[in-house]
């Protein structure tokens, strides 16, 4: 079982050389994210993930979570690694001083929800979570309720959790049945169940606080009649001490294909009493701030499992000797197709993570830049890339896992080994938080409205123009050229289907954010390779413009198929009778 | 949980429509293979594994198997299940009279282990590797030997394992230790440790017959020095009754990903005795007649695994209700990306049901036509497409399943949708037996050197221009057209590359598999596409006919990434140094 070690060459080279992180400190409030602070983060990171936090990956696969009767127990060691990281002030680094937290970037604690993800993918949702309630609350929430459960939730006394989904409600919010009765005092009665509830019950923190969406008696149907609310398993007394158990039950956890030791909850509320977040009926878009926060982590998760399964299949192929190689080296990291395998999970890791940082840069620009217009463009840049950087990070970290399993054959398959665990786990991150489809839907949809991928082609267009000259890059600029072209055409279809038939987008939309998501990592190893021309002095630098030449010449042909599939339209996706099928 | 329906509908369209399995009838010893006989012979198999097999699977996979101080007990209901399955007379179906078998088609083999595997794959190993031990013995061993031992392996009285792997020696055989000392009384005494031995050790029969390879102390080094032996469990005496333990000792299973209701085991032969198969030194070609029955039980595992996995796909999109679609459907399939993902799925796995029962039939020719030279042609269809079916059809086993998980969304991750079992079983599909890098190396390698893949796209070209003036056609002769020049552009570019770089097509091999297979596939749905256009009568012709569109619109661009990746040469695999992956 390989340990886990934070790729920190990798990650400062992609903060400092790829996405210039040195201008965040350049913002108000930034002021502190100095590159000694930066460095300093990564590095205290690094530690308590990878001496306390990943080593219990692999027994909280085992061990699972334990219900009983209405509790649930994490595996051994999970609580105390969670009040260590908590009490460090983990949980606080990028939230608001003012409700305890540290005031960091948000681009830092991306990068620490990376070793986080990478360390153990199922303890990173206890915080995870919470950080979504805890944006909500900000964004929407009361003066009274902010200083109530900001505080706790920021410092990680208590958790959070989203409790949007229902039996009937899965993708589809609109069916959410959950009832909530005000009873005219600011307090409503909530009742309903709630499925796949992440972190609904644990022992870690003594309070946890849902976020729950409910319908009033007189809402409308649909999602416009979707309303958000705060509901704490305790009480809060008057003077801040945890009062009545509010009845909000664990019915049940989910026996799952992996993440075993994040407990996935059936929760039934029993006229469970909550408060309201902001104004009725406006749940869903108060979901949304949640939620969009919620797939950028779901993204690092992708990131994460692809960059641990990475590691142990490198660490493996450098020991395992089975046959001479064809150039006579004698341990498989010789062997052509597994180099292939090997340099395929490098590419894909390290361009998600360019694209995540560089998000996550975007998302603090579009927070605290002086500059409207500047924020404006920012935030413009985040809502394209939330489908991206969850979608096809997922992706990834399915593709890249299996390809683990692969790189170590029979053994890979083996538990002991710790890396079939990677594919188990994997596998969630395609699905919760909006399904990969959600998220192409999403981008064929709105955001195709907004223009949004139809900027950053322009913009992708002109730093290809711009790098022209450098016959150094020209590896990469010539079949990003063409891939670029067939984007831009394909975009132009997709636009024009759309009017024909609805359909047209809607059967094509997994294959156009995969060809897009393609794009977008090829810019961002434009950038790279540039800067590793430069430092081209250690093996580090070395490999990763091998590995920039890599993606040009064997992942990004990837967009010759996807182009024609996409322009085929849905004709022939939908012209199955349905018995006959 | 879905239950296992064989799909009968297809399993017939494909032997009558695509492959006229009736041509097998016309063979010398073939003769009662009539359309009766074929017929029946599906309904019996489909019986007995929808009702005994297939309801074990998911129970097989909870309970795993269970070792206890050298014994191993399959979970409950594995043995009684397959007693009935070998009194009932499955497990001969395909072997000679002679030894107790039906001496029917292996065509009519393939179609029962297409439905054995789909119902349990787990399952299906047991007699799945007794029949490689059947096959080495009827080729290699002696007459004592196959009279002492064929008829209870054919039978299915007792079973048979393969005993190649080492912990040292996985793909590499060369790395084989065990030794084999000449008692000078027709025995051998073995000893070593073998690994990964599939049904090692179990409670279904009274004596289990081991394949082994090992070494003479003399022999060369490297699989120039390797023989085969024949390790009983229990010794059989002269009146052929079962006599002393032989010490061939199962120290452990292993838990795995997946397979649960499959033994592996750690075998310890502690001089057992055991008796040469054929000649010194010559156990490797002697393994590959296992070997090579093994990769196509094996290429059927990922067609099973697609199969069920499909199955429960559809099953699951037509009943589940989730915001209504475009077309105005309430349930989920009519969502175009649900659609496109169960397109993508009935698409690849009818495709290697073609491709597979089609390579069956090449093998009954090869080893039942009286005319040499027709023989010799089947052989080489065999010998080509055993890689592709056992690569392509894994790879498809893992790609739909995961495709199937997708489709059930938040449920299909739960362990009690049972499609998440799919997925854990099928990855190793896609590693044992020769992984699929193995299969692609033989491919790009030695079946390269015989012409095999230059003849067969000679062959597809000609298919593709008699059939060029149905303009019904059009839709799938166009892209195969462009597809297949690629083929030979690629095909061309390796051969050549291969002469300047030997790594050239070690670097490209899987790629190459990959498109091969594509092709392979667009010939046959172009034979399943006039099929279903003359018989355009009903709803499965019609879905036929559709899921050709499917295949030629979505799936076959696929061959366009895959070209340009393949020459894109190994230095760019290679590239990176060592330190600085």
């Amino acid at each position: 079982m390989p340990e886990y070690k934070a790729p920190q060459r990798d990650m400062m080279f992609v903060l400092n050389d790829v996405i210039n992180v040195s201008e965040l400190a350049e913002l108000p409030g930034f002021e502190d994210a100095t590159p000694d602070i930066v460095q300093g983060v990564i590095d205290e990171a690094a530690k308590i993930i990878e001496n306390t936090i990943a080593p219990l990956n692999e027994t909280g696969d085992r061990e699972g979570c334990r219900f009983d009767n209405g509790t649930v127990t994490a595996p051994a060691g999970f609580k105390e690694a969670y009040q260590l990281y908590a009490e460090s002030g983990w949980t606080g680094l990028d939230k608001s001083i003012d409700f305890g937290g540290q005031g960091l970037p948000y681009t830092l604690a991306t990068a620490v929800t990376d070793m986080l993800s990478a360390g153990n993918d199922a303890f990173s949702l206890y915080p995870g979570l919470t950080n979504g309630a805890c944006e909500a609350l900000v964004e929407h929430g009361s003066q009274e309720l902010q200083d109530i459960y900001l505080e706790k939730l920021t410092t990680g006394e208590w958790t959070g959790t989203m409790c949007l989904t229902e039996p009937q409600a899965g993708s589809d919010l609109s069916q959410v049945r959950t009832k909530a009765i005000d009873q005219n005092d600011g307090t409503y009665l909530v009742e309903g169940t709630k499925v796949f509830i992440t972190g609904g019950e644990h022992d870690f923190v003594e309070n946890i606080i849902h976020l729950v969406l409910a319908r009033l008696p007189d809402a409308p149907a649909g999602v416009k009649g979707i309303s958000m609310f705060l509901i704490p398993k305790f009480m809060i007394n008057s003077d801040a001490s945890l009062g009545e158990r509010n009845p909000v039950v664990c019915a049940s956890i989910e026996e799952k294909m992996g993440i075993h030791g994040s407990s996935t909850c059936v929760m039934n509320f029993e006229n469970a009493v909550g408060y309201m977040i902001g104004n009725p009926n406006e749940g869903l878009r108060y979901m949304f701030t949640m939620m969009n926060l919620a797939r950028l982590m779901v993204g690092l998760q992708g990131l994460g499992v692809a960059e641990r399964a990475t590691q142990g299949a490198i660490e493996y192929a450098k020991e395992r000797k089975q046959a001479t190689a064809i150039n006579g080296g004698a341990t498989i990291i010789h062997h052509p197709d597994v180099r292939r395998m090997l340099m395929t999970m490098k590419a894909l890791t390290e361009g998600c993570r360019m694209v995540a940082y560089d998000t996550a840069k975007q998302y603090d620009i579009s927070k605290a830049h002086p500059d409207a217009s500047v924020r404006k463009t920012a935030n413009d840049r985040v809502e394209l890339m939330t489908p991206i950087c969850k979608a096809f990070a997922t992706d990834t970290g399915c593709e890249v896992a299996s390809l683990g399993v692969q790189v170590l054959g029979g053994a890979g398959y083996i538990r002991e080994s710790g890396m079939e665990q990677h594919m188990r786990d994997a596998k969630i991150f395609c699905i919760y938080e909006g399904t990969n489809a959600i998220q192409a839907l999403d981008l064929v949809g709105r955001k195709m409205k907004l223009n949004l991928p139809q900027n950053f082609i322009t913009e992708m267009a002109a730093k290809l123009e711009a790098e022209s000259s450098n016959s150094e890059l020209a590896f990469i600029l010539e079949p990003m050229k063409i891939a670029l072209e067939l984007l831009d055409e394909t975009t132009q279809w997709l636009i024009k289907a759309a009017q024909e038939d609805p359909q047209n987008p809607a059967a094509a939309a997994v294959e156009y954010l995969t060809l897009y998501s393609l794009l977008t990592h090829g810019y961002f190893w434009v950038i790279a390779a540039k800067a590793a021309l430069i430092k081209q002095d250690d093996s580090f630098c070395q490999a990763k413009l091998a590995t920039a030449q890599f993606f040009a010449a064997k992942i990004l042909p990837r967009v010759h198929s996807l182009a024609p599939a996409i322009m085929s339209g849905a004709a022939v996706v939908m012209a199955a009778e349905e018995d006959g099928i």
